[in-house]
């Protein structure tokens, strides 16, 4: 998907995610991956509060609101990925994802684990990243599904945006034997506030390097799919990909605009990872591993004496 | 390094490395990474026993056998990496490999822990892959340790081939802050059998790929070395890299034989992924990552009702 203006209806947006549908299903798509917060602009950039932040949260799904977009992949036997922002019946908020089936029916629901940015906002910056501050940690775990049928009985599981830097994402998924991983996020092309930091085709290279490698070393599949383009003057990196379990790329997109790409995923090709080189029964060794749950952040070793 | 056939004799292997080792320092080279089992032929795809097994381990390390380079690397201030059959005084064989620095003195010693490969010998097959029969799995788990201010007290890592496939094995060196990773390896570039699976290309590839996307994940510089080419009929990858925090390649060998690359390593390269991006104790959250140490092998979820 192109870019989404704060001033941009929700009406609008969904107008264009229909028209995106309908043409992935032209071109025979039974599975449509949708971004990050899909429905609006990536709102964190904005401190907010009220009424102004919990417009951008939908407290169920679906809901009037979206019922158009549910409507239209029901009646063509499409089934979707999408993200949005969740307020719960208790109040808690999430950023959240879900799975639907070619029926309309969620068949997986995931929340964001890994949030980046902060709970406080950054004094005198024109844009923030308060994802911390408007989100709580998912608390679903990293749930894969065996989808139905309609999907070959595909496992499939789901991340969302900085999800897919993390190999712990992947490899809580792998555990479950997924064969399709779909992912969607908004990331900076740029420091939006001016710092010097990584331009937009480096951005766009780690972000396409950690699906390839992470499908690869799971043996899965993989949809990755941006929000892309100028967000009231804050860029988001496009990159949209389709990577195989070899963690080659067999779609990606061009653009920063809407735009469709396709592929005929062969779950199949996963089969020759997980059987050899990645029979993680074989050959993982979990007693070596502990450092991973016992600890959050980093301890140095000591000087060497 | 080019291949080592089973007829070469361990002091042709070792002038040969001996050379490798004064080119580099001759451009300027501070460390020197040799790859696994750099000392003779990757024995494993033999069915070997007693003497014939024997004659390929290295009761300790150093020993009369690699004395020269030893003395070599010392006189010239240079330290290096390099992966050896290991036999311990009490019987046991592990695939290991030393750090040492540029005074001659091992400051770290680590042992495969990912063994690919079986027990068993496949009847009939002309080649073996038979880690699993000759090697315990490693038992030192990944140590990170402080080099010395010859080598700008980087935290250093070490892996042998088939680990870096493995996420565990960077992040366990990662939550132990590793600036710099040294890997050896063997990696077939086709099933020598005649079996129809990857080929070189790919396999290439997946060596590079991996070693990109976990540098970038764990912000750290990796030294990706392989022993390449033909060795009596079974044929090794090349594509031995040395890559930057960002994932990026910048050395890479062009050659299947003994070639020398170089790079400065600047390790401040480091700070601004494991300060932001990947600031673990800030991003990380362990109690959704059980799976990883709780089960080795994969569990399917159930069909969906």
């Amino acid at each position: 998907m192109g870019p989404t203006q704060r001033a941009d209806s929700r009406a609008h947006t969904l107008v264009r995610m229909i028209r995106l549908l309908e043409e992935a299903a032209s071109k025979g798509a039974r599975l449509v991956v949708f971004p990050e917060l899909a429905f609006t602009t990536f709102f964190p950039r904005w401190l907010l509060e009220g009424e102004a932040l919990d417009n951008y949260f939908d407290r169920s799904m679906p809901n009037p609101q979206v019922a158009p977009l549910f409507d239209r992949a029901r009646a063509l036997g499409v089934g979707f990925y999408v993200g949005y922002a969740e307020l719960t019946a208790e109040g808690q908020r999430f950023n959240s994802a879900v799975l639907v089936d070619g029926t309309g029916r969620i068949i997986s629901k995931y929340r964001k684990v890994h949030l980046p940015g902060s709970v406080a906002p950054r004094p005198g910056a024109k844009y923030q990243q308060l994802e911390k501050r408007y989100f709580e940690y998912g608390d679903l775990g990293f749930p894969a599904v065996r989808a139905g049928s309609d999907w070959q009985n595909a496992i499939m599981g789901m991340m969302i945006c900085n999800d897919r830097r993390w190999p712990e994402s992947w490899r809580v998924l792998g555990l479950q034997g997924v064969e399709l991983v779909c992912i969607g996020y908004n990331s900076a092309a740029y420091d939006p506030n001016g710092g010097n930091t990584e331009d937009a085709s480096l951005r766009t290279f780690h972000s396409t390097l950690v699906a390839q490698a992470n499908a690869y070393m799971n043996a899965t599949w993989a949809i990755t799919v941006a929000k892309a383009g100028d967000e009231d003057g804050s860029g988001l990196i496009g990159g949209s990909c389709i990577v195989d379990p070899n963690g080659r790329i067999v779609a990606k997109a061009t653009s920063l605009a809407d735009e469709v790409i396709v592929a005929d995923i062969d779950l199949d090709l996963c089969r020759q990872g997980k059987e050899k080189m990645f029979n993680f029964a074989a050959h993982r060794r979990p007693e070596q591993y502990r450092l991973i749950t016992e600890r959050a952040g980093v301890v140095e070793p000591p000087e060497l004496v």
